[in-house]
């Protein structure tokens, strides 16, 4: 019951928008991209940063590194574009990687997949919405002095916001996308154009600074495993690429090509800013170190903890349009803005993994429900606890959320293509078209070499970035997989206890008799109501039964009866203690007791309320006695409703919750009316 | 349901008692005694301070008008015991103070004089273990210097005692308050014997402090305010004497008699004792002020904030005895123990009121049962909680925390004591013989008497207090007795609204036919079950409902269905969104608008689980759907259980926890047994 959580959230949230007011919608390119990409593209703005964070490790020296880094980057881009787009054309039902694993690899690989997209999810938010906020910081300097605090009330905001069934409008996700690629773009042409045609001296803010290299002079092996380390941290710009392949339905037809391009359009983008950034961050001296308090140098003084480290995107556009300028401004809001839309995008995504699992019954039955409020307000507050919690835990540092992010992306990546490459194998084994064969045969391909690649990648980063935190990140992966194991494990085990014997036994044999007894207190309308649907019901027996609580109170209540002539004997039972439940239960046991093959039907009427205050004064014990009685086997308890005047506001409320729209129901696509399988009978 | 709570409480509280072990055990004298009188006679360790802590306002000469308070207090404690001796003969029913007010002066008194009970338990514990920590505290100091935190922990442990269900037992209380009382007499006859036989010179460890008057030389009717502001507070001695007027079916027989011996005893024992420690408080030269730290002055210095102030009876024993010696320590650990047995007594009245009250509907129906294990641990954790509270808000100082007692108990008494005199008027009005008579009437005028000073008393605590703290017991009051109105107001505006009408109504006509529709998923023993049954119950319709939410699972269940030959129509509903609820309710409503005066019956097999976790993964959309239905006129809902196997631990739970001795069994006696007014139907 969530009523006593509704006046307050009513207040916070707001009324619930209707769901026919969402439309049958699909989403055209144009609005896919910013819908889908606003993840992959807004990581630009930490990226590149965390690759110059690494380098510096080695002094300033390994930033010429960097160019080389991007370029790895690049390729593994357009490896694992080209390796979803061959996902979307065949698996075009939005399963995506949980559904690719599942069906080529089995369950395990499938719930591996899922436990590491969960653990993901919420390292999107975190690590966004960190980012978000130093993005912020930097044209707002209280924000990033409240880096904490302000982190966890963007995240109270989303949650608030989802809670309350906003959809993922296009309008509301594309401006701030096409802001700030617009933004990004504008800021590389102009650069160049400063830099490469004027001559323009362009110094980001920084510049002056000089490194003290923690390990100076790094060479062979270390300087090789430091690399690897900045790439694994460049590899953060590849999240959120498969956020497309779960979300080919809600494109418009041709639905698999129209992802396709999207994805293609959406990598490009990403390596053009990702290695733009690169470029001018070169290009305007930036400088940056893992400790910037201790390693940074500034006329041979070290900076000190007072000294905050802007994020690579926000120095590079200082020193191109120039610190203050209108221009700066806006990219910052920009840059903030996409990223809090990135971390939206989780909360889009976490529930509806959430109905695929439980479909599976890794996840409680109910949560199954696509578009069930109150199953997926308990995703979304689970996701946004569980960001609030790391946020507070990291102090809302992007630098070290991003350790423990990746990994899940990349064991999700290498899962998914693996399972693809089986895919393609299966398929071939039957098919005989040529052309469809060299079509297949280049699909392999190209998902072999996304696998081995992203395979790689993911040893990579395991060994690089364990120590400093992925550990956590594996950590919960894992704590996700045991718990839906146990839960798939506990339906499992009910489903065999349960399942219908082909011989008829105790539970199909037809039980001989029904005995009704109708629980009365005083003669009211509700008890009236009980035991005139209970004559309908015509049970073999019929008696009315009262507890003795009050002498007096019975006396009146066998008088009215026979004043009224009702024709159904009363019965009353003794209760020193002024209990209910346990004489109720006793005598029930004594008629099972007395004809074992027959059967016990209780009927209770039962008081509906429109205040959640007013169910501590009704039904008490009524509720009480049918969770006793209903322990008790050839027992069947039935309430009869009596509907207060009080309970015409709860019927409303409960209306209004249940037309409500579902986060993400924009990136899955309208449902598909499911064919009537019955003959209507 | 208390499942979520159910193992750490069983690790807390441990495993309930069996009610049957406890018999039906009747209270002799000499165990009734420390029972009741644990409350009355434990606060003469705080009472004598009290007065003088006030007189010390006016200076050290004040303190010689100590023994003219005291002479006051016994006298309106003799006439409060010779009105309650009239009480218990009476109302032998053990309604106590609620049953008098209400029955002579009618509901609004009894409400108050409810309110003022209610509110006095709270005081009672709060006061009660406040004192019983200086006392303790007096022999270890460590306890005085954590004073709240200690308090809370008492209060605690006595909370989790009575959740348990501890009986009262007689010996665990005999013995400390036998102890006590016995102590306190040796040190009154052992101090008059050293001081009058001996000549001994016995000092008070404060008796070389002199104190700086607030008020010095205080005169005329400002003197008079403050001597009835000292008498106030030595009313304090008297709460608690009314316990015994509801403990009376507690006793042994004859009971009225006995009880009223009781009384007389503790009356006597109460004021020798109150009296003994004033006298010897002012022999050894015992010094205490109201602000020790600024008023008491030791060699010209003030005390400063680092004093601790000791209770009179500490001191006192100090004296007597000697500092440490064996009976020193021996009587502050029965005092204290002595104090948290009076706690105690209000875990046992608090509940027991509460019931009382929930009968005549002042309180959530529910509560009326008695010795119900919910229903008290309520009201346990509700007086523990709200006594907390007071204790930290006044950091455990007695003595701020007694200017908010003694309100509620003259509020009461002097209701009950003004009752009382109508129901002897009332008698006499009929009462023809003239010894009767004569016994009435004398009745009559101990109890105008009892009423009359009761009331002087009580406007003389409101004009000394009210600023001093009583406000804060006036608005409990007020809170209570606005929320019992309230909860009054709405039981009756329901029994209006549900009274059966004389003339056959919509109600009670009698609806023509039920449609039975069994909701299933599967087919599997839960179903099958819940087939069964419905087919016994011989609807005029009946017909198998099931949603479609997977088209492939569908299928299934139509091909078993038809495998098996079930002999009932099976009927599927569309569901794009994978909802439940919403189909059935829409499916519900067309069946009702078809055929209005029909009834439609809704059978739903239901899951019955052992443990709490197990609640989330099952039965939660049958769960949501039934409390739909119940807002659809003309429904009606029945539960056909399943019991897994994993239910049995869940079962033994539910019996255990109803075997469960209440807390105040014993001073209510044993209940009973209900004559059976029904002819066996």
């Amino acid at each position: 019951m969530s009523k006593l959580t509704d006046v307050p959230k009513r207040i916070l949230i707001g009324r619930a928008l209707r769901s026919d007011r969402l439309g049958e919608t699909l989403l055209p390119k144009r609005v896919a991209l910013p819908v889908f990409a606003s993840d992959p593209l807004s990581s630009v703005a930490y990226a590149p940063g965390e690759v110059l964070l690494v380098l510096s490790i080695a002094g300033l020296s390994a930033y010429h590194f960097s160019p080389w880094i991007a370029v790895a980057v690049v390729v593994l881009m357009f490896t694992v574009v080209a390796s979803y787009r061959q996902n979307v054309h065949a698996y075009p039902s939005g399963g995506g990687d949980y559904e690719v694993a599942t069906t080529n690899l089995g369950p395990k690989a499938g719930l591996t997949v899922a436990s590491a997209l969960l653990v993901d999810y919420v390292l999107t938010v975190a690590v966004s919405i960190s980012s978000g906020i130093e993005n912020l910081g930097s044209a707002i300097p209280f924000v990033v002095e409240n880096k904490v605090a302000c982190a966890v009330g963007v995240i109270v905001l989303l949650t608030l916001m989802n809670l309350r069934g906003v959809r993922e409008s296009g309008t509301l996700f594309a401006i701030p996308t096409y802001v700030f690629v617009a933004g990004v773009f504008l800021m590389i042409a102009w650069g160049a154009f400063r830099g490469g045609v004027l001559g323009d001296d362009m110094r980001a803010p920084t510049a002056d600074f000089e490194i003290k290299p923690e390990h100076p002079g790094l060479a062979g092996f270390a300087l090789l495993f430091l690399l690897l380390r900045a790439f694994s941290s460049g590899c953060a710009a590849l999240t959120g690429v498969e956020a497309i392949s779960n979300g080919v339905p809600g494109f418009r037809k041709p639905k698999s090509r129209n992802a396709a391009t999207t994805l293609a359009l959406m990598g490009l983008l990403a390596v053009t800013m990702f290695c733009g950034i690169i470029a001018l961050a070169g290009a305007t001296d930036v400088r940056m170190a893992e400790n910037p308090a201790k390693d940074l140098v500034h006329n041979g003084v070290p900076l000190g903890p007072d000294y905050v480290q802007d994020p690579v995107i926000s120095q590079v556009a200082e020193a191109v349009f120039g610190h203050g300028s209108l221009l700066f401004v806006v990219l910052a809001a920009a840059t903030a803005l996409v990223l809090f839309l990135a971390a939206n995008t989780a909360y889009n995504g976490f529930p509806l993994l959430g109905s695929i699992l439980a479909q599976d019954r890794y996840l409680p039955r109910q949560l199954h429900t696509r578009g069930d409020r109150l199953a997926f307000s308990n995703g979304i507050v689970l996701l946004a606890g569980a960001a609030a919690l790391l946020v507070s835990i990291y102090g809302a540092d992007s630098t070290r959320l991003i350790q423990l992010y990746i990994v899940g992306v990349f064991v999700s990546f290498t899962l998914s293509q693996t399972g693809m490459v089986r895919h393609w194998n299966r398929l071939l084994g039957t098919e005989k078209d040529p052309a469809e064969r060299r079509r297949m045969v280049r699909s392999r391909a190209i998902n072999a070499f996304g696998a081995f690649f992203t395979g790689l990648v993911l040893v990579v980063v395991l060994l690089t970035k364990f120590t400093h935190g992925a550990w956590v990140a594996l950590l919960g992966m894992c704590i996700f997989y045991a718990t839906m194991t146990a839960i798939r494990r506990h339906y499992d085990r009910v489903a065999d206890e349960i399942a219908a014997p082909d011989t008829p036994s105790e539970d199909t044999v037809r039980p001989s008799r029904v005995h009704s007894v109708v629980l009365v207190s005083k003669v009211h309308r509700p008890a009236l109501r009980a035991l005139a649907y209970a004559k309908l019901l015509r049970s073999d027996t019929l008696e009315a039964l009262t507890v003795n609580v009050d002498a007096e109170e019975t006396r009146a209540l066998r008088e009215e009866w026979e004043r009224r002539g009702i024709d159904v004997p009363l019965k009353v039972l003794d209760s020193p203690y002024r209990e209910v439940t346990r004489p109720v239960i006793e005598y029930v046991k004594s008629l099972r007791a007395q004809s074992p093959r027959d059967v016990v039907s209780v009927i209770i009427p039962e008081y509906v309320v429109g205040h959640w205050y007013e169910h501590f004064l009704h039904n008490q014990s009524a509720l009480r006695l049918k969770g006793r009685l209903l322990f008790t086997p050839g027992v069947m308890v039935t309430s009869v409703p009596y509907q207060l005047e009080s309970s015409e506001a709860a019927k409303l409320r409960a209306r209004k919750r249940q037309d409500w729209a579902a986060p993400g129901s924009a990136r899955r696509g309208p449902a598909e009316r499911a064919k009537d399988t019955s003959p209507r009978t």
